[in-house]
C-alpha cells in the first residue's frame, strides 16, 4: 500500500472516531493499523483499527470502517484443545454496520460487494447494527461486514486475538498483525 | 436502597453516558445495575454499570461514576488452578478517574474519602485516567477508584466477571451481581 493511501485512510478513520466521540491518544492514532489485507484496495476492502488491549485472556479493539468499506469474510479457527477459536462481540458505536453470518440468506441485503469480490462471500444472513446494538459470534464461524454510507465505529470485545491465524475465504488475502 | 435513590442514581448515570456520547439501548438503561455495595450511601460509595457481555472467556462493561463517587477497595481472587483471578483493563471515556493500586503511596492524592470509610482503603499509589487513558490490573490485586468532580464513564474490558467472588477490604460490603 502506498504511504499516501495509508495516510488518507488514517485521516478518514480519525475523522470518524471524532464524529463518534471516541477518545483516543496521539500514540494510538500513530500506531493505528491500516489493514488492506494485502489486496491493495483499502477504500473498498479493509479496515482501520486500534488495539486497546490484547493479552492472554481477552482483547479489546476499536474498529473503524470508512463509508462502505468491507471487512472480508473470515473465521477464527480452533487454536488448540483449550482454545476453540476466538469468540468476539461487535458493538456499534457510530454509523451503521451490516454484519453477515451463517444462516438463512437475507433477501435484498444492504451490503454491496464489487462483483470481482463476490465469489469470496458465502454467508449472507444479515444482522444490522446501529449505535448501541451488538452481536456475539461463536468461535470459528464465518462472518464479514460492511459499513453503511457514513462509515462506522465498532467496539470489539473478544478472547485473545491472534490475527495471523485467521482463515479468509479469499485465498489471496494475507493478514498480518497482532 | 430506596427506589427513589435508585431512580436518582440511574438518571444521573444516564446523563453522564449522554455527555460521554456512549450509545446505550433503552433495555440497557432499564437493567443498569445500581450497586451501592450494601452500604446505603450510593451517592458517595458505589457505581452504576451496564454489562455489555459476560461469557466464559471475556467480559465488557461500561462503568459510570457520579461526581466523586467511589468504587471501594477490592480484589478479584483466584477462582481455581486455571483462573488466577479476573484480569481487567479500565479505559476512561469521559471525565477523570483516580485509580489506586499497590505501590508507593502518592503524596497529596486527588481522591477524597469520607473519614468513616478511610480504614478500608489500604493502597494509595495513584494513577490518573483521563479520556483515552487506560490501565490494566493484574489478577488478585487490590484496587479502588474515585471519579473527579464531573463524574466519569469508564469502559472495562476483562476476563470473565464473577462479581460474587470479589473480596472487599470493608467487611460490611456485600456485592451481588453477575
Amino acid at each position: 500500500m502506498k504511504a499516501k493511501e495509508v495516510d488518507r485512510a488514517r485521516a478518514a478513520a480519525v475523522a470518524l472516531l471524532r464524529k463518534a466521540r471516541v477518545p483516543v491518544t496521539r500514540s494510538e492514532i500513530e500506531t493505528m493499523e491500516i489493514a488492506d489485507m494485502g489486496l491493495g484496495d483499502i477504500r473498498r476492502l479493509g479496515l482501520e483499527l486500534i488495539v486497546y488491549e490484547n493479552n492472554d485472556r481477552y482483547c479489546a479493539k476499536e474498529l473503524v470502517l470508512l463509508p462502505r468499506q468491507i471487512c472480508p469474510e473470515h473465521r477464527h479457527p480452533r487454536i488448540n484443545g483449550r482454545n476453540l477459536g476466538k469468540k468476539e462481540t461487535f458493538r456499534c458505536r457510530y454509523g451503521e454496520v451490516y454484519l453477515y453470518v451463517a444462516g438463512e440468506r437475507t433477501p435484498g441485503p444492504k451490503a454491496r460487494i464489487p462483483p470481482k469480490y463476490k465469489p469470496f462471500f458465502k454467508v449472507w444472513h444479515e444482522i444490522v447494527l446501529r449505535p448501541g446494538d451488538q452481536y456475539t459470534l461463536p468461535p470459528n464461524s464465518l462472518h464479514w461486514f460492511q459499513a453503511g454510507d457514513r462509515g462506522a465505529v465498532v467496539s470489539e470485545f473478544s478472547s485473545t486475538s491472534i490475527d495471523g491465524c485467521d482463515v479468509f475465504t479469499d485465498p489471496r488475502i494475507r493478514r498480518v498483525g497482532s
